[in-house]
């Protein structure tokens, strides 16, 4: 660990390939050119022929990434198996696609590469060349698992959201939605909030379940049987929990002050509040697994791939807050 | 009708008085210096004790209001039962809560009154008085229904939006949804925005139910199958009706320029997004009624009542849109 202008600065960021056919290539380089001067420094592992619009540095290891980041892009060579054509899936290149996230997060893991920051990848083309894994969040946790069940959170300058119940139905989100679960979350995200983001004590807003929070149980007993009793054992374990809200209310200036996070109950209860006010910022951070590993808060965008329309905020605000926690651990470690 | 300043002036609005042991008369008073000298020209019927900090014009009959509107605040007075305490609820005041509504629609009925805006209600109070309405919507159907059910709609500059289940929890929301209902609040809140906002042509964006608009099934059939259809039904009967969309990118500042109107599967869906993104200036519409009804977007708040700490800026809100559908419905009705 390096101690550079009164920072602590750790080892580079490992940055994904994702898949080649989409935007990956052409964020990483407009990410480059936004963080060149001050940083955080990473390297892209995937193939070089994909950085279209920034000098590369090709490396053999992380350790001369450092060196090479102010004046090129550190790229790790990771070659395709066919020409990539973009917009265009090719399950041909889907072995490198993975290699590309294995290889990163062995990185992380041996302490070479600070954190993983993953590019989007198209989970149909995965599967259809025979990936097993149900998607990015639960490959890197069988990578990477401390224990616990990976959890995503989604963050944003002022906002940071963790959905209960994730890519299912509503009404199989209604079928899944147990007190035990939102506890374990609950425990999982109060232990990352002070591990990752320095906050010793954090405070969890938890959504109610139904509109107004059920109203007393006149529209709903799921706010008073299931999400209650979470709130309490939550509280009972030392955990700042407080709730069920209104969800309605729960995301207004005066309301998102009064917590580090929300709990909610399902996707769309928090994912659409953040994408509302944050939609080109928003980072997806993975808790609980032993290594940093944060992406942006989209898709491959299949659609304009190729075209240089598309818009890296989000992967450098995932670089950035890969950084901050890998800072934080470090700190967090220190003797 | 008036002509002044090139605008047409239409009736005064009638301005109901609400729980009397809430904010309403405060925020009544606060409303009335906030828009006395630009008008909307508005009359309170209630009991004039309840206005504190503002002169009151005591009148008989609305069309004595326009002219006693720039110096003081109109009151019709329709006399309590009981002494208010503030934030203290009295079941005995009741009879004179529901009549000040009965009063507003008849004037509005009649073309005395422009529209009604109405205070925020204490349900509770009023159904252990014998008030058999589920809600104060409900019983404006009653009163002035135009052969279609009352559609509420949250509107606040940039967005407006309709949840087509409103008052149920997630779980009856799910099983109150059919295609045919999707249907009727579209065409409802179609005529709705060409009568009332002069919108020729609407746009309605249909909000998926599930995450990601069901992902082509594979998170829940109901968008294909009960979604899809009446959009087909709705673009059939020649409106501009689009989706399902996923709901999460539904509210960005770019999704928000392609439509009108947002149609929403269920409460929280749409209030969460619209509350995040103006809290305080929502106003609620009703859309169906044979008069322009709206109302601020917030309850009694018998919390901070009698303390001079409420926010009029959604009843201003609510005041100025009442008058704009008044204006919009003259116009269109003029030969």
């Amino acid at each position: 660990m390096i101690v550079q202008d009164g920072r602590v600065q750790g080892p580079p960021l490992a940055l994904t390939m994702g898949e080649p056919a989409g935007i990956g290539g052409e964020i990483a380089a407009k990410a480059w050119w936004a963080v060149r001067a001050a940083g955080p420094a990473f390297f892209l592992i995937g193939d070089p022929a994909l950085v279209k619009d920034a000098p590369v540095a090709l490396i053999e290891v992380p350790e001369q990434a450092a060196a090479a980041f102010p004046q090129a892009l550190p790229v790790l060579p990771l070659p395709l198996a066919a020409p990539v054509l973009p917009g265009v899936l090719n399950p041909a290149n889907a072995p490198a696609v993975i290699a590309s996230i294995e290889q990163a997060v062995a990185f992380a893991l041996a302490g070479r590469a600070g954190g993983v920051v993953t590019n989007p990848i198209q989970k149909s083309v995965l599967t259809a060349a025979g990936f097993p894994h149900p998607g990015h969040t639960e490959f890197l946790g069988e990578l990477a698992g401390d224990g616990v069940p990976p959890v995503m959170m989604l963050a944003c300058p002022g906002l940071r959201v963790v959905p209960v119940t994730v890519h299912l139905s509503l009404r199989a989100a209604l079928a899944t939605l147990t007190t035990d679960l939102i506890v374990e979350h609950g425990r999982i995200v109060a232990a990352a909030l002070a591990r990752d983001f320095g906050l010793a004590r954090p405070r969890l807003a938890i959504a109610g379940l139904n509109p107004h929070a059920g109203e007393a149980g006149t529209m709903g007993r799921e706010d008073i049987e299931v999400v209650a009793p979470a709130i309490e054992a939550l509280r009972a374990s030392g955990i700042e929990a407080r709730g069920p809200y209104p969800p309605d209310t729960l995301f207004t200036p005066r309301a998102r002050a009064t917590y580090d996070c929300v709990l909610g109950m399902y996707h769309d209860q928090v994912l659409i509040p953040i994408k509302t006010l944050d939609m080109d910022g928003g980072v997806n951070v993975t808790l609980g697994l032993k290594i940093v590993r944060t992406s942006p808060d989209h898709g491959t965008a299949l659609d304009i791939a190729g075209r240089g329309q598309a818009d890296a905020g989000s992967l450098v605000a995932a670089l950035r807050m890969a950084a901050e926690i890998a800072e934080t651990r470090g700190k967090a470690t220190r003797p």
